[in-house]
């Protein structure tokens, strides 16, 4: 079989022994602060895992477990320390809207989840900068974004194009269309210059910049196709279903496609998968965890930047 | 517009500073010889600019013009001198089966377009070494390998798959199918894993190597489709008809593609394919005569190590 099994775990380690380096060279120590205000196994275990993969590249992690309650006023005592650098939140809290309201309640130049609204509009905007002399890259969202260094290393961004067009004629369909990770990466890949199908179960969205990339951002567009039109046009399917029964059906992926699933469950059927796909990632999980610290980094510069400029 | 135009110039220059480099610190001096044994304006055009190029990057060129009746003896003169590394017809010659007869009089090692049996039959083969210890890697044709190059060059290959399978995934048409490139080319694009549609007047032939790249190489099937049918689906459309009427209709071309023409005409209209396309590459030559400068030296390093291993 042709098909190149490529993990997580490879594609990670450049970008960790870059923080490791960093972090070690200029001899700092930025400071991640996750707030556990539920009682999810899965929560925990991702925090358990969170303060591993810290402790390995440089960064303090400290986990602080509170009541839901409690958790606004924690929040925003970890926005006004100086020693806290970024701050995350082990979602679902509340499970509805106000797990949102607490996402703008992050100070945007903590965000390492890049969930804030500022963040999330600029990103479905195309806008890539909060500053107009364009210092300051906007945080995007760990796991989009891990998704999106997943395809630059196996080669779907096409670097001989500018940047923000690099997956211009590129056919991408995204199987999970949630607020958190398949909306915000159907947008990013759009906006970078792919044609994208997302797919939900009330059907498939047509995310593009037009013929020839002529409009600035994304647009929508509501479609009748169904999975069996958009998967043997598609050059990568990424697939976040969470559910251990569904499997994409192989026999519709176009041969030599590139196959990325970031569910927890495994939604692509390995055997057969590696008799169609050129490229085949089972997982992102490791990717997701770089991001969320290369997000700290970058927000601890900033910051930085932003003293040194209100004590001029 | 967001299509970038890539110059065989730009594309050619790593090639031949690597060339220039390797001659000037080895201190070799590689000898072409190309035979003129034809009125044809165009060939002796060519001839002038081979010798410019060669001065360029320091190899030796002599032009031998002679009767065609006379080119079999030069040719065995030359393949029996020992100052000779290199060996080149400006065809057509007599314009027919004598031609082909011709090419295999060059003797294979020094065979710099690649045009004798044994490599035409290991191209097509996909056999890559004339070796079984894999020291000698066979010659391809000048103009096919320089539009690998350039489809390497703008990103079409994907370096992360292995060597040999990095087209996987891809669908390219080509428009033309002579024996001295498009079938050819059509067959190495195969070779390394791309699904290709050959265009020529009587019909569209398929070359792949199976779903999954189960072949080791390529098989050609008949098929009953049209360019209207193939362009749409094209990652890559590559043209190279010799007319100066000849447009490849730019409505039909996928928005993205890679558009790459090798004829002396413009097949595309330069205007509308740059509204679609998302790389252009209007002409190849450059690249092409680099090719037979690197075919030259890699052929000098063969009769090096062949004169080794004899005296040993």
């Amino acid at each position: 079989m042709s098909c190149k099994v490529v993990l997580a775990q490879g594609i990670s380690v450049s970008y960790r022994e870059e923080l490791k380096n960093t972090i070690k060279t200029r001899n700092i120590c930025p400071k991640l602060v996750g707030f556990l205000a539920n009682e999810d196994p899965a929560a925990a275990k991702y925090a358990e895992w969170t303060a591993k993969t810290c402790a390995e590249t440089g960064v303090e992690f400290e986990l602080r477990k509170c009541s839901r309650n409690d958790l606004e006023d924690k929040i925003i005592e970890a926005n006004q320390d100086a020693g806290v650098n970024g701050i995350m939140v082990y979602y679902p809290v509340f499970g509805d809207r106000q797990d949102q309201y607490l996402q703008n309640v992050v100070d945007v130049s903590k965000d390492v989840e890049g969930l804030h609204h500022k963040y999330v509009y600029n990103m479905y905007h195309n806008i890539r900068f909060l500053d107009e002399a364009k210092t300051k890259k906007c945080i995007i969202p760990c796991t989009p974004l891990g998704l999106v260094k997943v395809m630059e290393y196996v080669g779907v961004y096409n670097g001989i194009l500018p940047h923000g067009n690099r997956l211009h004629g590129r056919v991408v369909t995204i199987i999970n269309r949630s607020e958190i990770v398949g909306r915000p990466l159907a947008a990013l890949l759009a906006n970078d210059g792919a044609k994208v199908y997302s797919v939900d179960i009330n059907g498939i969205q047509e995310f593009h910049r037009g013929v020839g990339l002529q409009l600035k951002k994304h647009e929508v567009s509501e479609t009748t196709l169904t999975v069996e039109d958009v998967l043997p046009l598609s050059d990568v399917v990424i697939t976040g279903v969470p559910s251990p029964s569904y499997k994409v059906p192989s026999h519709l992926i176009r041969d030599g496609a590139v196959c990325i699933n970031f569910s927890t469950f495994k939604n692509f059927d390995g055997d057969e998968i590696k008799k169609k796909a050129a490229i085949y990632v089972p997982a992102v999980g490791k990717v997701t965890v770089a991001m969320l610290e290369r997000n700290l980094v970058r927000l601890y510069d900033y910051q930085a930047q932003d003293r040194v400029s209100s004590t001029a």
